[in-house]
């Protein structure tokens, strides 16, 4: 089946134009207006194409396109709407509006189906807000409880529990949407790879075969504040440059297990109460360690507390680090590798094996149901950026691969 | 002459009433209702020890002893009541109330001296509201105009100018005030040292030499936002790490020319856009290079540009840099510095010779007249801050030292 480019681009447009922002791309964080008004207007667009919208107690919207077995479990298929700030057009929103092109192409053809499929759009996939990645999932996969929604809180305090409430939601009874999770056949998502390595290599699809996992910590280091013009440099306990420190050597330790997949950043920097004429005191960072092998993981972890230890004892600073999160690699099912292996080979399109380095929605559902993942290249690999930009022969490509495997899917017995 | 402590104690706490913080510090920033209702006190004070008080148009207060010759020139002793936000009890306000103890005891024994001494009280010393320091002595001394105070803004864009105004005062027209600096004989200044050396050190008395001038640059580090799990290390254009080496090669340049007494730190970090799941791609630093030594403070500014130019060659991010302010360092008058040496002589206390780090009002006198100045410690060093702490064995000290220079001087022929 070929992509209805025209049809697509249109929708697509009318999605992007909310929460556009000047330099070109979107913003639409997890539960805001834009995110409430983009939801919305999918909605009404999947009602339009004659598909059953529900949108369960914790947020998800699900679009559902009977088969001619409509006892069978349902295949799947999703990603997410929501953006981080000044984000891009095609993170999340790509997967979810090729999915209901695929799901309207088919219904238009007449073709015959086993199988349902449903569109599937997790909510707050995107840390942005609530400084925690793919929580929609998380919650639907019974990987986190409704309770721990009431901690993750954005900067003005309000917590994805209440945010939810305060939208109609009701997040302490998630088991309509889990049951439903549970009891579908499985999973396939789409996404832009967020990395260069499809580009660089010239392949049009990139098949995931692992997904990486963050383990997120949180670091503080006390020094101690003093006058920056006062206080003589052998007597200063320069928080700042302590934490300098910490961030090379992560950035070191991340050079070193590259060479395992692993990648390892410190991604946030914040002085407490800095001065321009106050050597600084206090430093907030987070650190953000990915990988698809534990092992590499696990020596990225050790090599940033053995650091921390090393920094506080020469420089008399107090560090302190917490793990925020931290999920173990998810592979993603053989049989779904294996269905989208054998759509791009009945498209003729040449693809890559590869792990994905960013967190997805389908690493939840990985563990309730088979889950498989597409990816397609982005320019320059940039991402989370206005200048995200895809090709529309590789969106085209793409479509072709999840239509064909989605069918595949749908017709199993 | 010993210092009425009971006496002293009883007035310094009226004055700490005025602006008092909870956590016992105070906070009176230049103008406000709290600096105002301080100022009308220590006038009361002033005027109720029988010194004749005049306010000059540009909010400076001076309290005149008389000599027993009237037209020889003054000696003026002084400092500033304006506080930072959430400031201590002794910057500033000690030097004043010291001088004024001295005045009244130096009155009340009946003492004979020629010159008349006067306290010269200089408003809006601290940076904290208009982000512009020592403002008052700068445009007594004639180091800016009028129009400059048009210029500094506080927060709600209210200009020093306006408050001014607003207080009833007449700041285009400062040539009173400034007449009566300029024709001065000299100027005493005592300070807590807002740094920990003489407390490290066991002496109570610093004489200073010179005083550091601040040199600030502003930074900024571009590198490339990407995606904290997709985009392999190899890769990235990490800001923050590009940052990092900054900072510690800051650090490391302000190490090498400790001996010529300079220091240098990166003071204020942010990241523009920070988020946990992406690589920095921007960040925005202030450095505050400070010293005695102008070529040492060169070698600090050179050595900053170096690394600035080596981290964009090897990393591949753009840097900028630019002056915000670069002020020449001030040394004291070598006769005031023998007048308060042979004070402490005659007191038999230990002193020590050291460059004052933070910047004072005397730096700007001493452009027109000779100015000296006396430190005593604080605990720990620390300033700006509710903590500041001062044993009262160092303000006897500091009182012996300050009463014994001034009636030096007012003797002088």
């Amino acid at each position: 089946m070929k992509l209805e480019l025209a049809e697509f681009l249109r929708d697509y447009e009318a999605m992007t134009d909310i929460g556009k922002t000047p330099e070109g791309g979107c913003e639409r964080l997890s539960l805001s207006d834009e995110d409430m008004l983009a939801r919305k207007t999918l909605v009404a667009m999947l009602e339009q194409e004659g598909l059953t919208v529900e949108v369960d107690t914790t947020g998800a919207i699900w679009a559902r396109l009977e088969g001619e077995q409509p006892d069978l479990p349902a295949v799947l298929v999703g990603s997410h709407i929501d953006t981080v700030r000044n984000g891009g057009k095609y993170d999340g929103l790509l997967g979810v509006m090729l999915g209901f092109q695929a799901m309207r192409q088919l219904k238009r053809s007449g073709e015959k189906h086993r199988r349902a499929i449903e569109l599937v759009v997790f909510p707050t996939e995107e840390s942005a807000r609530f400084n925690y990645p793919t929580v929609g999932s998380k919650l639907l996969a019974g990987r986190i409880t409704p309770e721990k929604l009431k901690e993750m809180v954005d900067k003005d305090g309000i917590s994805l529990y209440d945010a939810l409430v305060s939208r109609g939601l009701n997040p302490a009874h998630p088991e309509e949407g889990q049951e439903r999770l549970k009891s579908a056949a499985s999973m396939l998502e789409l996404h832009i790879e967020q990395g260069p390595l499809l580009e660089n290599s010239g392949f049009s699809i990139g098949v995931v075969s692992a997904i990486a996992a963050p383990t997120r910590l949180a670091v503080e280091i006390k020094g101690e504040y003093a006058h920056s013009g006062a206080c003589p440099m052998h007597l200063r306990r320069d928080a700042l440059a302590a934490s300098a420190e910490l961030i090379l050597a992560i950035e070191r330790i991340g050079n070193a297990e590259a060479v395992n997949q692993s990648v390892a950043a410190v991604t946030l920097c914040e002085l407490v109460q800095g001065s321009m004429n106050v050597v600084p005191g206090h430093v907030k960072m987070a650190v953000d360690i990915r990988g698809i092998d534990k092992d590499s993981i696990n020596r990225c972890i050790l090599g940033v507390e053995r650091h921390l230890k090393s920094i506080a004892d020469r420089r008399g600073v107090m560090c302190i680090h917490r793990v925020i999160s931290s999920d173990a690699p998810v592979p993603m099912s053989d049989r779904m590798i294996s269905v989208i292996r054998k759509a791009c080979d009945k498209c003729h399109i040449r693809y890559k094996m590869m792990p994905s380095g960013a967190g997805h929605d389908a690493m939840n559902v990985a563990s309730v149901i088979d889950a498989g993942m597409i990816f397609i290249p982005c320019k320059g690999g940039i991402s989370h950026n206005p200048a995200e930009a895809v090709l529309e022969a590789d969106i085209a490509d793409g479509f072709a691969v999840l239509y064909t495997a989605l069918l595949e899917e749908a017709n199993r017995k």
